[in-house]
């Protein structure tokens, strides 16, 4: 196989298909958008759909496919959300009940799909700019915490913002937010800059997901709001039936994330 | 009575809930943002959701309240929106029913509130920067077109795209991007520069909605999403009921203009 990162989205997407990528896309298609999916039955859809509008910054929703559809017309013309996500998880009220490479078998035409804008675009360009971010230096999974910020509630889904973070030198923070601004659709601007017990984090050594990172001398740490919010919102809410991508394993788009930059 | 453009908005919301305001908002309350009101019965709200999800440039949603709530948590706290709007248009089946000044005797709990922003907000950030408004100057409604350019549909609800358009200063067209960009929930950045044939519009002289403006040597006409657009397209599905603002009596919140900017 050739080098998987030098393929363009809709290679990477064919291989996935055919079953020939199950790993995480953390690396694969830069400058390309990636996003998380959620897929819920029509029921539970409009409180969901209500809950991202009034949450847009962990909740950054890129396109929505109505009851039945699974292709998507705004994020790709040719791709089948069904299939060409590396891994599946399968949620039955809220509990976890199969990690799956394909949903065909498991689609029903009720069925409304969310695909939410991932950190990975920010990230990318933090590091064009010569920002660093910790946690791919140290080759680590994101620090993410569960913060005292609540999401405003909508229908039967509520719960806390959780929130990545990333320490970033003094000298290099107004130039972070100015960076991370032009990203509103990927979880934008920062939501804290500095002490992290003014939003209820105790302890930064020990996040409630992901891996900690090393904080030098001269850095601050940054918060920004982050997707596993919305997946954290859902398990809560239990709902008969939940389709998510597996942690890591995000639907990869023909859009650049410089498409998605509002400014 | 006090000259009603020094009162709050909260004074001015409840001298129209005593019915003793019942003309357009216009002027009033500088500073704090104004929004549309369209209001459907559950049945439709997804669709409607959606298709705001779809179009945030005509359609930038400021609240929803969900089935029944007729309070806003967000815009204010201490508004009724069946009450606090001078006059409202009641539709069935898409033909207008009525315009009465209070919603209360025709509310239902199944009705769904979408508040969305309007053009009053990056309309007064551009008189700050000097950048001229030629239809305040004239004392006029704004030119509205119905452009060629087709929203993107949901469920029922499709149509196209309608326009303001304001002529610009050839030499200040750069800062009118720049300006309106930070107002991306309240029509945001222009969707056209120059040629209105591009847009299908054939004749500026002759909008589809509100007057015509003076366009002088040395401008260019510059185009903005329309707030008409939503009420266009929720007209053309039909629904059995709908209430909406009447045109330019809007609702007017606790919220600043620069509160909804977004850098």
């Amino acid at each position: 196989m050739r080098d998987i990162t030098q393929l363009s989205p809709k290679q990477i997407r064919d291989l996935i298909r055919k079953g020939k990528w199950d790993k995480p896309t953390a690396g694969l298609a830069m400058g390309y958008a990636q996003a998380n999916l959620v897929i819920l039955p029509q029921k539970n859809a409009f409180d969901f759909l209500l809950f991202c509008q009034r949450n847009p910054k962990p909740c950054p929703l890129l396109e929505v496919l109505e009851s039945g559809k699974f292709q998507p017309g705004f994020l790709s013309l040719d791709a089948d959300i069904r299939t060409d996500i590396p891994r599946y998880h399968i949620y039955q009220k809220g509990n976890l009940h199969s990690t799956v490479k394909d949903i065909k078998s498991f689609w029903k035409p009720d069925f409304v799909s969310f695909l939410l804008g991932c950190s990975f675009s920010f990230e990318e360009a933090l590091l064009r700019a010569k920002i660093p971010v910790r946690h791919i230096e140290e080759n680590k999974n994101v620090s993410m915490y569960i913060s005292s910020i609540p999401c405003k509630p909508a229908g039967v889904f509520h719960g806390p913002l959780v929130v990545t973070m990333r320490p970033i030198p003094l000298e290099q923070v107004t130039r972070t937010v100015q960076i991370t601004s032009r990203y509103a659709f990927v979880h934008g601007a920062p939501i804290h800059i500095g002490d992290p017990s003014k939003i209820g984090i105790r302890n930064l050594k020990q996040p409630d997901f992901g891996d900690p990172v090393t904080i030098r001398k001269g850095e601050t740490p940054v918060f920004w709001a982050c997707g596993v919010t919305p997946q954290a919102v859902v398990m809560k809410a239990k709902p008969d039936f939940c389709i998510t991508h597996a942690p890591g394993h995000m639907f990869i788009s023909d859009l650049l994330n410089e498409e998605l930059a509002i400014l």
